[in-house]
């Protein structure tokens, strides 16, 4: 089978270098890369060639960033070819368009590595869904903020220097505000909705990251036997649904509490198997490159994951509802005391929660929040 | 596609219930079951009836125990009907021969639901297989002695009392021995070998429970910040490979040492992927039958996993060697202090481990081992 790799950065080197020395029956025909880069001969700078070269069965988007990925993905789609990706802001943002283009030509659109890098986490949700529907799911899906909260809890350091070792070492990002704000897991928790619940979702569901957190947080949790992890979360039941990403004070004696540095977690809960786990490398060159070729050998092999988005479910917040614990010097109504300099407030929605947070912040800016996790 | 089910008990029931309740394109045509139980028009206590029966491509082998099972499976495959079989007794045994059968015929030997009950364990890892080697699997493998270790713990209670409380919560046998004895692992880690290494494995690796483990112990451990797993361990490099079933002493903040209850935890080490671990329900009708349920799906999609072991690796204890701690009135040759009433002794392999146990046990029967983790 002759696949196309657009864009020749880490992962897409990683793609080619997997199917080079791992697989065989694959080839990667053609790479697109930019017009002074073009260094193989496999090269152009034209997608045209690609979308025109029938011989050409799968497009994998290595690119980022929403343009023109999201055009060359709809191309591609249109075309018949199908599209494996790794990009989770785009697949995030179009996926509705992406699955209606898919649908009218019967290519696949393929996401493994979206989510959870080299973990098979998209795989087993489909496999799951075989047979069970997915209550719900939740898990540490971005590897960059689990090595900040890791650190800071095992070296008893604050978030600043943490971010700056993590910067160094290549975890996070020169602008780290997708990945510690939760825009990342945003984005990987409405793909894992869209793939779990067969249901568009929202797209500005309730989004809190990790910024605020401090060591001293970490150090009055850690006394209630608590630790903190930024959890997306979904859940269904009903006919509706609700999700969130939000930071989660969480058992110490819990998996997702143990978690070390750049990993990741992701669990989810079936109707006959119960409650499954599924851990690994969130990211990097060799695991992501490795879920991708995953896709392309799963396409190979005759899966054609399809979703149609028709369940129709319906936002309902109510769905998630926790006790949200606060550390601010705003006043919280209505809150009890929880811990020094914390109070708790029982019983809201993820967006109840966020926007006592939003109102919280514009007092003290220094607020921060988490979900207390229902086993504490 | 039709399909029998052989046994009617828990796990049989189990799968006839989610194929006739959650799945379509799938029906249990018939079922075996002794002559005084065929309360059902698709039942039958005669086996040939099934085999002669050209329409059911595939045998869901629900009976347990050696025989007739490994004879049935036999001429299941003999006949060119696909196995599906959660029997891990029988499967450890005779995987062997029933792989060259399998061969013969080109029908498949599907075990998921034989490790690791609801947990996609043998999926993946033939998954993984695709792109790249399996060096290493390790994991709680065991439902009851996860749960008699970690109410130990969380109870402070001692083994007696806790094997009590799990034989009356039906989460241990009368005859506890397999369990912790750390026979059901040995069979589980024997079949993981197999698919993970695609060798066949030799049968009587170092075995060693958890009956002589104490409170005691667990309070010694853990002041040194340790905790206790009866875990099943394969490793393969250079053409040769090991493996053993023993408890073994991790970190209080690794994965393994925070499972509760009687679930299971398996990682592997895969070349590109890098570590995976994967989280669920290690037994019980509806996890173990939805696991079969899978197999049989994924036959019918079009899975054909096959075995070889042509793979040829050699049995090398050396690559399995860990630091071991004993607590023993026996006198342990050339063994360090560890803690009050531990020794340790360093750099042996399982199989040198075992001996020393033994020798150990012979002077003083209550004595206790445990491999040190590498990370402690």
């Amino acid at each position: 089978m002759k696949i196309a790799v657009l864009g020749y950065g880490t992962v897409g080197k990683g793609v080619d270098r997997i199917i080079r020395e791992r697989v065989s029956g694959v080839e990667v025909a053609r790479i697109l890369e930019l017009p002074d880069r073009l260094t193989d001969e496999r090269m152009t700078s034209n997608f045209k060639e690609i979308l025109g070269d029938d011989s050409i069965e799968v497009v994998v988007e290595c690119m980022g960033g929403l343009e023109p990925a999201h055009t060359f993905i709809m191309d591609a789609l249109a075309a018949g070819k199908s599209v494996v990706t790794s990009n989770k802001a785009v697949v995030a943002a179009y996926i509705d368009e992406f699955v209606r283009q898919a649908n009218t030509t019967g290519a696949c659109l393929l996401v493994e590595a979206s989510v959870g890098g080299g973990i098979p986490w998209i795989a087993s949700v489909e496999k799951v869904r075989r047979i069970d529907e997915v209550k719900s799911f939740y898990g540490i899906m971005n590897g960059t903020t689990n090595y900040i909260v890791d650190a800071m809890v095992k070296q008893g350091a604050d978030f600043d220097d943490v971010l700056r070792e993590a910067q160094e070492l290549g975890y996070a990002e020169r602008d780290p505000s997708a990945d510690i704000d939760g825009i990342d897991v945003r984005n990987k928790t409405i793909i894992s909705v869209g793939v779990a619940f067969n249901t568009a979702c929202e797209k500005d569901i309730p989004t809190t990251g990790i910024r605020t957190l401090t060591k001293r947080d970490l150090d009055v949790l850690g006394e209630k036997g608590l630790s903190v992890k930024l959890l997306g979360r979904g859940v269904q039941a009903d006919g509706g649904y609700a999700a969130a990403v939000e930071p989660v004070a969480l058992p110490v004696r819990s998996l997702e509490a143990n978690v070390p540095s750049n990993f990741n977690l992701i669990s989810l809960d079936g109707t006959t198997v119960g409650p499954l786990k599924f851990y690994g490398q969130g990211a990097g060159m060799l695991p992501t490159g490795n879920a991708m070729v995953q896709d392309v050998l799963d396409f190979a092999a005759g899966r054609r994951p399809h979703y149609d988005f028709s369940r129709g479910l319906e936002w309902r917040p109510e769905l998630l509802t926790s006790d949200y614990v606060y550390r601010t010097t705003a006043e919280v109504e209505g809150a009890e005391p929880f811990a020094e300099g914390m109070v708790v407030l029982r019983g809201l929605t993820a967006v109840q929660a966020r926007q006592t947070f939003e109102r919280a912040q514009e007092v003290d800016p220094s607020t921060f929040m988490a979900a207390l996790s229902q086993e504490d």
